[in-house]
């Protein structure tokens, strides 16, 4: 038999993060300041984040940012991460097609999120910022950072939505374990908190609200800096290691993917996987489809609108140029919580846009139904989020039995889903609907981004 | 520097499993048939586990026992795993010891049961048995054998202990999400549960309670068989492959172990970690300390006796020779689930009378600062089972930095905790204590001993 993963040595681990704004021909438009709506500088960045961050944010033209040995060092605690060719799930849909999955779940906080988080952290520290505050949905990203902060000795403030603070009491205490200090946004703690309860006292809460209360307490603490888990353009860049390894993982399978496939959020774990790929076919080589797969419930990249608009629910944040919601977009509370957030990344946006990449959104219900069949042929039971991916690479495989061709088929497993198990329980008591959305509540919302700049 | 994390191939899969019994000079003590008092004969074993696995439980003579290729199959989607250098713990500790861990937390279950589970289950299956039941005390091994019982297409029932039902229940989730049944154990679904719940209405169960239950009802069930996820002479043979795999890994990382260290429940996973290594001292070959990190509420191997006593509560199992706090013992319902149970198996019994092995007692407070520390400066949340182990070895190493001396430990990292967070949340809340027993506590439960043989 063949080999079922596909590994690579600590060695392996690539030395820099690939760039791919460097190889557009259409750079994305420029993020505006909020106040003079021009296009920012370093400089304007830099009292929100650390400024190595703040320049990887607005390089657009070094292809490879080389990553620095601590951070390499701390990314052999969990990789490279394996590279497996899911052969149950190909005998259980019958396909010809070749479904290989890079298997993000082994990190220790169990996703992709640790990528970024310990690249933030070590710059942070290495720029002497002692405090940083972050948002987080499903909490994910908050036990990554928690995770990477208690390693390089940073103090964390943690703004975990409302709903997944009550839905995944445990990813709050994984946090709590790493020594950080989780606060369930909205809350009365700051100015952006207190006035969304006030005119709403029963909001269950959305990324777009937690950044707001994270940027305000970071602007309002010594030596704090402010970090973000997905959406900008240095996250992104971060989370390139995944498809790096996977691309050379690949070519030791000796195949090449017809399709790469990541669930979008706010873009970090689709970026990861596809940009490395995308590389060539921007760079004239490989063509490749690349297919984001995100929630019918929050389908920005299906159905919003390409304008500029705010980061967050208050507009605290620069303009981004993206498909968007709009910013004060409360998505309904499924349980893939990672996905919840009304914009997708200005890279993401630019590319959707210029047709290099492809989006399709699917059902709640849908996703649990391929979580199950993947657990139950991979023996892996996925995140509510990942299970987005795994869904659209069904259809994928799908597509393929009834063509009638091999097609090889490449999806991101971005996490596992044993700290959500809640959410599955939900699932099996028939609790859970689709959420989606009719034509006027998607104008409803959308409407007023004109008016911004 | 150096790698972190040391990786085998899956062709280095392991071929057979080692059968330590081939190698002792005193054999341990034959389990006798409860009716009769005579020597069990694979015959006798045959209605309650497959024949092969019968088979495996008498064999005293074949030093290596082939693993069949669809069980080295399933076993690639997760093996070999890694072995770890505890560079982070080694530093919190400032210690001149190397410290090893092997880390079984990286399979889809997250914890060594699998090991077994997948064997248990193929032997089954190729018996054309159809049905198994099992028990499940923190639901380590009921998630495994639901895992495995899907893959090969047998209907499960888990017995779980009751106080873990409720602690845990995303472990019951994971099974359920696996195809399982999960009932809690007592239950009123047999006669042995019936029994207990009219005496005792409150009574949160015990491995040993829910072992009667499964077996009473594998007895009453066409085509059914049981399983057991520990104690018994076959689990810790499938368990070898850990340590199996810990030796060549130990060798790549060029040095040997002066001591190697296992949480201690009814033997699994130890048994898994030092058999292979003991093995050469039981054949004139280096010399090693072997530790068992066991419950300060539930010490046999420290303070029970050595005795003929029952598997279960009820008394349907073998008698087996044993160190045992009594089969009716009632250990306290501390979080380290799967730890609670009275009895040592017979092959660590023997070896421990014999002086080849150590034991320890750990207080639960105890086990859960070492967590911490070991997931702040490793990055990995242990499962509160092999927090022991972490403890034990922590205490080796500050021994060494006490003695100024370098020494090599290696432990085994049998699970994650991430589905444990309920309990690190009662830790952080001041709610857990030790549950310690008194002298007089130990005799009551182990005077009737005497009588049963």
């Amino acid at each position: 038999m063949m080999n079922k993963k596909i590994l690579l040595s600590e060695n392996d681990i690539p030395r820099s993060w690939y760039n791919i704004v460097a190889d557009m021909k259409n750079k994305p438009l420029p993020p505006l300041h909020p106040g003079t709506k021009k296009p920012l500088e370093v400089s304007d960045l830099e009292p929100i984040f650390a400024t190595e961050l703040a320049r990887q944010e607005l390089n657009d033209t070094d292809r490879w940012i080389e990553i620095p040995e601590p951070i390499r060092e701390l990314y052999k605690n969990y990789r490279p991460t394996p590279l497996v060719r899911a052969y149950g799930l190909e005998k259980a849909l019958d396909t010809p097609a070749h479904i290989y999955f890079k298997n993000e779940s082994v990190s220790p906080v169990g996703s992709h999120k640790l990528n970024s988080a310990i690249a933030q952290a070590y710059y942070c520290k290495e720029q002497g910022i002692t405090n940083i505050t972050t948002e987080t949905g499903a909490g994910q990203w908050g036990a990554a950072l928690s995770y990477a902060a208690n390693h390089f000795g940073l103090d964390l403030a943690v703004y975990m939505v409302k709903i997944s603070y009550h839905q995944k009491p445990y990813r709050r205490s994984i946090m709590q374990t790493y020594g950080a200090e989780v606060i369930a946004s909205p809350s009365m703690s700051t100015k952006a908190g207190r006035k969304i309860i006030t005119e709403n006292p029963n909001y269950q809460g959305s990324l777009g609200t937690a950044i707001s209360e994270a940027v305000e307490l970071a602007l309002n603490t010594p030596n704090c800096r402010y970090t973000l888990g997905s959406v900008l353009n240095h996250v992104s860049l971060h989370q390139t290691i995944i498809g790096l390894e996977a691309e050379k993982q690949m070519e030791m399978a000796g195949e090449y993917p017809d399709v790469v496939i990541g669930c979008f959020g706010g873009g970090s774990n689709f970026s990861g996987i596809t940009f490395p790929f995308l590389r060539h076919k921007l760079t004239g080589g490989k063509d490749i489809r690349l297919v984001a797969a995100e929630p019918a419930s929050c389908p920005k990249l299906t159905r919003g609108k390409f304008e500029y608009d705010f980061g967050d629910e208050v507009g605290y944040t620069p303009l981004l140029p993206m498909y968007t919601l709009g910013h004060n977009f409360a998505p309904a509370n499924i349980h893939a919580g990672g996905l919840r957030y009304h914009g997708a990344g200005t890279i993401v946006s630019q590319l959707k846009k210029d047709g290099y990449i492809e989006a399709v959104d699917v059902k709640q219900l849908d996703t649990f139904e391929a979580a199950i069949l993947f657990a139950k042929s991979e023996g892996i039971i996925p995140a509510p989020e990942s299970s987005h991916a795994i869904y659209a690479a069904i259809q994928e495989a799908l597509k393929a039995k009834e063509e009638g061709r091999q097609k090889t088929i490449l999806f991101n497993l971005s996490g596992h889903g044993l700290i959500d198990m809640a959410s599955y329980d939900r699932y099996f008591d028939g609790e859970l609907s689709n959420h989606e959305l009719s034509d006027e509540e998607i104008a409803k919302t959308t409407d007023m981004l004109e008016k911004l700049v």
